[in-house]
């Protein structure tokens, strides 16, 4: 009944523990059909799933070890029984299609890279999250994969965005632009200089099929602003922007609720209004979009929010799903190869001899 | 009547021109008992004076040119007759210690850089802004001036911050963190990591009464908690972060607007907060603060937003006022000093020779 890929996901990971895991994974496949499989401690998840009344509904495949969640990145990647370092067996082996975790970022970043390692031609994976902005989200990346990074990568970036845009919601050629500081070509840093150039000249050259739409600059006011489908960025930078976000939205939701109970005329109109701003706060809240995804590597890689809880997991599953489903592995591999072909138009001459250097 | 230092206020700047510029001042000299000397087009602003009842109230310095808003900083510094130039003149002939304007950023940032030259030891001058943070205000820079940074000049920035926190607000040992990925020691990028050794070693190094309370990293959505007093980067993450912050509440906001009028209930119940919420979107205004501050320089710069009406205006002037009065500049000059000092005792052994290298 059920087709499409398999999902393999990490029971392990998150904050609390697998029993949320086990309902996300048992909504995934009930609600929609999705096709998953849980690597975790055999026992504990046989023990969940028949708690919830899934007793055989989900294959479990064992992982007697599991990642902490405060485990640094690089003694996390070195064991290989983790949940999930055998969750990436199962990708390699063609057993799944991708990987769901709501371990520390860090680990499953690290773990993920070695394990699934890089798709062909790409330099470095790069994480990327979903802003909730109107009418549609905003693909933000690399938000934190690569503290430094390379003007080359972030053209890979640009075009791994536009991928996920395409693959997960459908955005037929999607806008991208790239964050500095001040919105007039030549503003910003060294790297964001030299990237800029990189992509005007990547927009100009690619053939129609995999053109780069890129849009210019945008700066930090930009990021919610809903007007581009992929701002690209530095790991360092995109890392800082999206928390700085994050932490503003929380503020200003705290503010808000605090101006509301400050006075009786206040307070009596704030329950007129409890719904609107729950589903409000909902909308904003970075789980919305299913989690981080790590792309460029083989294999898709979703990474929902530590706190996560069973409705969290299963977007997560969904997200895996669409992504893999929309085909972001073959997105990224055509542009990839039209990207090195046409650099290489670059270097020869119009009738295909290579030009002499200088 | 009036004493204190000379505050000479850029009067052709900002987005509102001129009469926004002279209201501001009429009421830092009337409520405030400030000092101002407004520098302008000398027939404008006597005209204006007296529109606002203060004829020969405030002294005036003409000026015939004016920085245009979005005129690019290199084109901005090199004309000497621009009133941001003229008022730089007067600081340097002693007769105004602090400069006032709404100008462009990158206009004021380069003509008062050139014009008024660093502090003595200072490498660069940095941009400082005010988060509205509670209990008391969070200090955030460099939020813009330099888009590439050493480290070194991050260690320097600390001391601005902190110099700042002490004279505008009053704090006295200032707690100063870095803004990177990861709050565990050795996270970030390159720059990061480095900043945050000096930070550390100067920390330990020097003399009791300019040490640094160097409270190690603090990520993207610690910007808002309070907790630190200064927050020290470099200009390009600084003014993404910034710009993030911003534009995130801003986006809040209007989404809680939005959802306040989504129904008829909701809309009852707006009606009974509409004063709570315009309260705290004042708080939440980039304004509030008077504007952001040049450190650094031989000078207190004080950049009030483009858009600045009367009352950014006087809040500007008095911001300077407390910096300039709060000896910023001695401040300033005694961290430096103490600086190089315990910098010149790492190199000397403990009888005061120097070390042979290695």
């Amino acid at each position: 009944m059920h087709s499409g890929p398999v999902i393999a996901l990490d029971a392990m990971g998150g904050d609390h523990g697998p029993q949320e895991a086990v309902r996300g994974a048992v909504r995934a496949v009930r609600e929609h059909g999705l096709r998953v499989v849980m690597v975790g401690r055999r026992p504990e998840l046989v023990r969940l799933l028949a708690e919830e009344d899934a007793a055989g509904a989900i294959p479990i495949v064992h992982a007697e070890d599991a990642l902490a969640m405060h485990e640094g990145a690089l003694a996390s990647w070195r064991r290989p029984r983790s949940s999930v370092a055998v969750a990436c067996k199962l990708i390699r082996q063609g057993e799944a299609s991708a990987l769901v975790s709501a371990g520390s970022t860090g680990g499953v970043v690290a773990t993920s890279t070695v394990r699934l390692r890089t798709q062909q031609g790409i330099m470095r994976p790069a994480l990327a999250v979903s802003l909730p902005t109107r009418p549609g989200p905003t693909v933000l990346l690399d938000a934190g994969a690569n503290a430094d990074a390379k003007p080359e990568m972030l053209v890979q970036f640009a075009h791994l965005g536009a991928a996920y845009a395409r693959s997960a919601f459908g955005v037929e050629n999607p806008r991208v632009a790239m964050l500095t500081i001040g919105a007039e070509p030549g503003k910003g840093n060294r790297l964001a200089r030299k990237t800029a150039e990189l992509l005007t000249a990547a927009a100009a050259q690619a053939p129609q099929a995999q053109r780069l739409d890129f849009r210019g600059n945008v700066e930090g006011h930009d990021l919610l602003a809903g007007e581009v489908d992929v701002v690209v960025t530095d790991g360092f930078t995109g890392n800082v922007a999206l928390k700085s976000v994050e932490g503003a939205v929380r503020f200003t939701m705290d503010a808000v609720a605090e101006a509301m109970t400050s006075s009786t005329a206040a307070k009596a109109g704030s329950l007129l209004q409890r719904k609107a701003l729950r589903e409000l706060r909902g909308r904003l809240d970075s789980d919305t979009y299913g989690g981080a995804v790590l792309l460029g590597l083989n294999g898709s890689v979703v990474i929902s929010h530590g706190a996560s809880r069973g409705p969290a997991v299963e977007r997560a599953c969904r997200l895996a799903h669409d992504l893999t489903a929309g085909g972001i592995g073959e997105e990224v591999r055509s542009r990839v190869q039209s990207g090195a072909r046409s650099a290489r138009r670059q270097r020869l001459g119009p009738g295909g001899e290579e030009q002499p250097a200088g």
